[in-house]
């Protein structure tokens, strides 16, 4: 993990833009902590209860980085009198009313950042859209600050190859840094200019006009990302530890007590090259037993089986014998659990760590 | 929700057999307690935790329906000394040797029903098995009790019509009875013979030999559930509820604050005739909008679609309006959530129910 970090930070460091860590991966103030480099803004969020837990451990400068729900906005109305001024997303024009209209019924300048939609995969405004100027200006006449853009490259998870990744990098910056230029042309100031995923982040060339990077999935890597090619199956820092809990003669197969609970629905790695079912399986001292994974799953039921279908030999694992599963999907899969248990020489930082959860 | 129980409860009523209601899809004690009929004998659960919290609740008579893994023993030798006889599963001659070592080690007298494999996808021994019989009797030998046979027929979820599900259910009862009848033959009493899942237990039409019935998703049912015909959609007890965040006008879609931290990752339906995305969308108040579902999710976005791929008209939803999302598989999504939030005229009962999670 630590090593995740510092490669990132690394990265960053050369193009001279600072990281605002997403914690929606970890959702762990001892790991936000660890994420954040000395030059970092603050935090990227993904739910009101996430800003509210990681405000309650002192960190006051965080994004919100869902297009605003309107129903959530007397619930932030209440963070800004108590002093956490969370900058919200804003990604069409029809919630720039729902804001304008709450800001002025609850006394609130609410601070936004405007979505760009570099990929046409999600929310936000084309960099040309007409829309983006005038919505700034609504958000602006009702005493909201627009502080700039944002946007986030989801297609570059559809690469299967580094010039890929290096476009998709390129035409995210591009995306906001036009958009961005636009609002100073028409007399706004937007000061942030704000992109990021772990993929692009890690594979961007160049971040010229922007401000800050965010990316969560960096800190644990998973099979995705290797996929991708944005880190080794060595690098990653989470696992599931698991039971071997019986054998299938007649099919050569494995039973584990790891199932969808534990490991997610996830199945992020079917549409990549390498289908890693719900996940690589590994002895529990952590080396990668290569021609296994995991290849379906029952709540609590995990079923280990060879990649290229044939049976497994009836001693290559014992009742009882533990192992460790590589997640699909860091962020879903740590979704599941209630904190991390870690490993390792060094256990100072202690030996659990709790995620919190919910909305 | 109450409905739904008394729909089952008439069913096995009319068959002479007892519900032992799975809590894996509920996780909650209010939820437990209701879907109990006066004749069960006692639940079934999936994870030790739950063991403990429904034991804490005061429910005394529980089946643990996962294959026992020898590293959890010790745990368990606790709960029977504090009072907690739990039925434990055994699907395989290897754990057999290590569940004997454990009872002579910790001078504790396991109970446990052998799996029978009904349908060649998961553990346990096949009805005819002749490592079933000598099981039984190194159990016996090391003063366990061998209480019976249980079985899961997962392959009733591939089923496409009531033909089928009535074939799965009359397998399931075959296999359990069959291996039940040589168990006693060489002696073991054996009284308990359990099957279970949602369809086979709904559409069985003979459960002569059976003493018991193990359901647990019927409480709250699910789009997996109505693709199979085991309910109607009507018959969806639980949901998501959701706001419109935004429209995406080039593709015609809507985005709400529901992801795959919401939904879950499950995507069951996928493999049945009508795939309903991410889940079935719902107005506030409950009534189907039925050209519309989930397509896709992120984290925290979900995309609202036409089932027939066209765009959908800029007024047909708008931002802030709240609707619900029907999910593909109850357990995987009630799983995401601390708790269920009550709706209906009596809400004498609570206004809010707590799930426990965690192994």
């Amino acid at each position: 993990m630590t090593r995740n970090i510092q490669t990132l930070e690394a990265q960053l460091a050369r193009l001279g833009v600072p990281l605002r860590p997403h914690v929606k991966t970890c959702k762990s103030i001892e790991i936000a902590r660890r994420m954040m480099a000395s030059n970092s803004p603050g935090i990227t969020v993904s739910t009101l209860a996430e800003a509210e837990y990681f405000f309650a451990h002192g960190i006051e400068d965080q994004l919100y980085a869902v297009g605003i729900a309107p129903g959530k906005l007397d619930r932030i109305a209440r963070l800004y009198r108590n002093g956490l001024p969370l900058k919200l997303t804003l990604d069409n024009s029809g919630s720039a009313r729902r804001v304008a209209e709450a800001a002025a019924r609850l006394d609130c300048a609410f601070s936004l950042l405007l979505e760009i939609d570099a990929d046409g995969q999600r929310g936000g405004f084309r960099p040309d859209d007409p829309g983006l100027l005038e919505t700034a200006a609504e958000l602006v006449d009702a005493g909201c600050h627009v502080l700039g853009v944002m946007t986030h490259m989801g297609a570059s998870y559809d690469c299967r190859d580094a010039a890929c990744l290096e476009r998709a990098a390129e035409h995210e910056r591009l995306a906001v840094v036009t958009a961005a230029e636009r609002l100073r042309r028409a007399g706004f100031e937007a000061p942030v200019v704000s992109v990021g995923s772990t993929p692009t982040a890690s594979f961007a060339l160049n971040l010229d006009g922007v401000s800050e990077v965010r990316a969560g999935t960096h800190v644990f890597m998973d099979l995705v990302m290797a996929g991708l090619g944005v880190c080794r199956i060595g690098d990653i820092a989470i696992s599931v530890l698991t039971e071997v809990i019986g054998y299938r003669p007649h099919a050569g197969e494995w039973l584990v007590d790891a199932g969808w609970m534990a490991l997610s629905r996830d199945r992020g790695t079917a549409s990549q090259d390498v289908d890693c079912g719900y996940g690589l399986v590994c002895s529990e001292s952590g080396e990668l037993i290569d021609d296994v994974i995991v290849r379906s799953t029952s709540q609590e039921h995990g079923i280990l089986a060879r990649r290229d279908g044939k049976a497994t030999e009836p001693d290559r694992f014992e009742v009882g014998q533990r192992l460790r599963i590589l997640p699909n999907h860091a962020c879903a899969t740590a979704a599941q659990h209630g904190g991390y248990w870690l490993v390792g020489e060094d256990l100072s930082a202690g030996r659990f760590w709790p995620r919190m959860h919910g909305w």
